[in-house]
């Protein structure tokens, strides 16, 4: 039997590119398409040349879509809907890089990204942050994947709102520029990005709702969350800094034995005993968590490759297991 | 008259480097020597090319200490107080960047720091955050420079800490490699630090009981303070975000008004109305700060140079406060 | 009598900021205005905050160009021409930082930039490269303020090429990404460009011709040169290394001659014992030489702050000598 | 038949570590061992988190070496001869990544590195760059591996120079400072490599004479270079900008033949329109060439990642080709 042919639609951008690479040194997987409306006639490996992908891009209107059974799809918020639609009804599994299908609530979505291309497949979607939806995923026909922030967030966040001990956290996140994508114009230009740290969003970043809709899921009810993220003068590589009151008291070693629980036989998941560096998991799918604390108190750091486990490596652990692989093919 | 005479004891790390060029530039001061230990005999400008000091850094045993109207020593914590009572005996006024004089209570000072060699001189030093201390440092003939962590933490939270506002405040800083020093081993290599961020001190930075000590000062009671820093891979620059839990309910606009009296006639704090990047204050003396929030929750960031607001700068400013002369003369 | 009003004109770009900048804190000028198209409307410390300042951006055409005693004109290059005859008619002494004045052969620089709007005043413009032509810039009223790579690789080699030394020249010169202009779309964005290094411009750079012609000068005949210049992840600060073979034999020692006796009294020039870094004369208007070699051969090393000594520092520097002052004031 | 077990020997060092990490991934080699020093006794993964080495670093006293089938040695200039005599003597199949054997004149090797433990050796040991080396690195059972420089180096000019086309050359090279090793003290730490550029070696470096030799060598004959490396503010990359005068005429597009010719089945040698920048190439064992010019006038671009191509990527390389394996095996 032949490898499952996968599309990668939106294979220009800093994400899709990666997830088109993945797919391609994938042992068992095939890379049929790679997608880019302005720069279709490209081999994708001008526009990147580390990931050596020698497939031309194409535009999504000249490919039949029935040709694939699964795609990345990584196109602008918004965007997606309408193109993940087609292709779930051309039969193919989805995984989905935007935020498109990560709300459960329609509402919630219009609020923060406008009309909803697509509302009917939103009940349909798993949210695929794969270490806390494994066996809906497995199931599942179409993964809204997690922003780059919700999945070191929740990461960190999980075991502890699962025993429901989160009385209010404090997310303090940093992300490199690729988190922002390919260009970004004067904004993200070398010379104002080089020596700085800025924070953005305070007064609401459109990555809150999805952490608040997971972490309350996790707990069982409304959480108390602050969340801002900085924008770090590096490519790639993401920490969030979590600073939680507890519910109650706990001590140290309780709460590294609640992660260790929890985490002990995850293949990406690392629990280490220093506060982790970003560069520890660079280019790699990994999340390196420390938890420390005591008392009414919790720090934990979660330290992930934000286009890896932040995005295209989760995509490929996800479409592993939809696929009914091992989730670790191709990402190690 | 002639200007006052002035000495820079250890003047071949960063921060005592950038203290010499600010003086030696200075209108109203004479930069009368430069020391150092193994760079003796050497032009500062060789170490520092662009501070343009031409000064041959000496030995401070071969100087006459009674020479000096006035000091600034940057020594490593613990070697400091030695130098600084011997320049007090010498009847030179003196600012001092180590934390050696930073904490009133001895017994905090040796649980950081170990033994205190000078401890008779604690209660004449003053604190010397300018902004929330300027008639104190006025009257001073020995100033304890703060640390850059807690020059940013304080100014941003003093306002809150004065209305007694603060229930709990979570401190994330951020800082450049500077801070940590000239040289820094294999930890501070380049290598090490591109393309990463790291939290360290997670169980507990040597600034937090400055930044205790401080805030309970202000606000007439102990705070609850959680502090943690982190190295980003810049150079020069620091930013706090403080996450304040609120006593009680405000408003953004009581909040933006309470820092608009605090802060609105100081010269070297600077309100803004969007969160500000560290290169905004890239050497400069400036204190930038952002306040957002409401009901029971108040953000502020700071951001800071930290080897000029946070070490040298600062130390200037208050020089030019013992010395009767304006405050910011030298520093714009 | 009241201190020379100085525009800058187009204020917007990183070279016109820093111009604007320099002359608003320089004893003796006044900064009377500042201009911008898209941004006019805006305080300048806006956009560049370190700056510092508090202008507001100002159309130039709502401006009387009579009240202006010189103009620094930092326009991009075929837009500037029109300016600057514009200025010149309402009788103000100009520094161009564009290339439209640098050229003095039409067709040289039609062929390289387009149709030359004010080619009238090709006659009347010197060019500034204040080291080599200060006689001449005292005397003028329109300079063309050199590329930042052709003041560096020019002052390396004016020695050599003046002693007629010269057979061949490869400059390999490399510049921080600020030498680009302030946005630069995805081409310099920071994913573009942290952890990179490019060559560029390698079939022909048009600052090659201004190279070329000032050599040819200085040499008086035609110099055989190569010039390929790099784009660096770096803010400010350009290096040009310069290998050049020589018509005759010499010795080290008398190549430090050459050098020493022709920048010895120079005061934006140093003569260095070792290889300059760029850091060292970052945020200065410094050129650091220095020199190596013997036989055939000499290796010239200059390095400059591509924002100032090649391009606002210098202007400033030379608009000092046009209106009669130390050439020095507001730059050190 | 089992795999052949190799050890890397000096595997704490930033070279030895890849090298280890790139065998222990290889799906033909097993790393059976790697060494360290001071580090003896930590697991190789918490020096290096993103390699994923779990193995114990060793003494190597402690280890037989008779159980070896192959190593690598990453071992400083000078100490690693004696290690590699002890390998040979046991039967193993040695790269040597330090400088004790790419020199075939002893006394050239002793003027830039002091004595040399294994003279004996000199003879036995093929210089590995392995494009132009490839049938004797198949039979050699002592493979020294190239200087990074070299490698671009010689990769940019070997065509030319078999050409006999060379009359001298200019090499501006360019390198990240992973090429300096872990550590560097002050002169590598982040606070003086960043936002900065220096030339050094300027008066001669030791890996000219490595240059010249290999040049002579292919081009039968002395010849002419002039080699200056530049320090980056980049982890890992490396550009050579090669600027020669050739000793007759030619044609742009007879450049490009004679390139396309050399290299156009090369696997690890790609040909490119534009000049590469060194991001084109990171974490890849790839050399990226770009060659222009006309008349008598060469330009040549290499760009390599000298911890790949230009260490431990090439090491594996050679490696695979001693034991019989296809050169690609594990590096792509």
């Amino acid at each position: 039997m032949s490898d499952p042919r996968v599309l990668v639609a939106g294979a220009s951008g800093l994400a899709g590119a990666l997830a088109a690479a993945l797919v391609a040194r994938h042992p068992k997987l095939e890379l049929a398409a790679v997608t880019a409306r302005s720069e279709a006639g490209t081999p994708l490996e001008r526009l990147y040349p580390r990931h050596r992908v020698a497939l031309v891009l194409e535009r999504l209107e000249s490919l039949p879509l029935r040709d694939f059974d699964a795609a990345i799809v990584a196109y602008p918020h918004g965007a997606a809907a309408e193109v993940v639609a087609e292709l779930r009804r051309a039969g193919a599994a989805v995984v989905d890089l935007s935020a498109d299908f990560r709300l459960t609530d329609l509402d919630a979505y219009e609020r923060w990204y406008g009309e909803h291309a697509a509302p009917e497949l939103l009940g349909e979607a798993v949210y695929g942050l794969t270490e806390l939806e494994r066996d809906r995923v497995r199931e599942a026909e179409l993964v809204a994947n997690p922003g780059c922030y919700p999945t070191a967030a929740l990461l960190a966040l999980a075991p502890l709102a699962n025993a429901q001990m989160i009385e209010s956290v404090v997310i303090d996140a940093k992300s490199g520029v690729s988190g922002a994508g390919r260009g970004g114009g004067d904004r993200l230009s070398f010379v104002n990005m080089t020596e700085n740290l800025t924070p953005y969003g305070v007064e609401g970043h459109r990555h809150l709702p999805e952490i608040e809709q997971e972490l309350g899921r996790l707990g069982d009810g409304a959480a108390d969350v602050t969340f801002v993220p900085h924008l770090l003068p590096v490519d790639q590589g993401l920490l969030a800094s979590c600073y939680v009151r507890l519910a109650e008291r706990t001590s140290a070693s309780a709460l590294a034995s609640l992660f260790a629980e929890r985490y002990g036989a995850e293949p990406f998941v690392e629990l280490v005993d220093e506060p982790p560096g970003i560069r520890d998991v660079r280019e790699t799918n990994l999340c390196r968590l420390h938890v420390a604390g005591g008392e009414r108190r919790a720090l934990v750091f979660a330290a992930i490759d934000n286009l890896w486990k932040g995005a295209a490596g989760q995509a490929v652990q996800n479409l592993n297991l939809m696929l009914g692989l091992d989730e670790r093919d191709g990402l190690s």
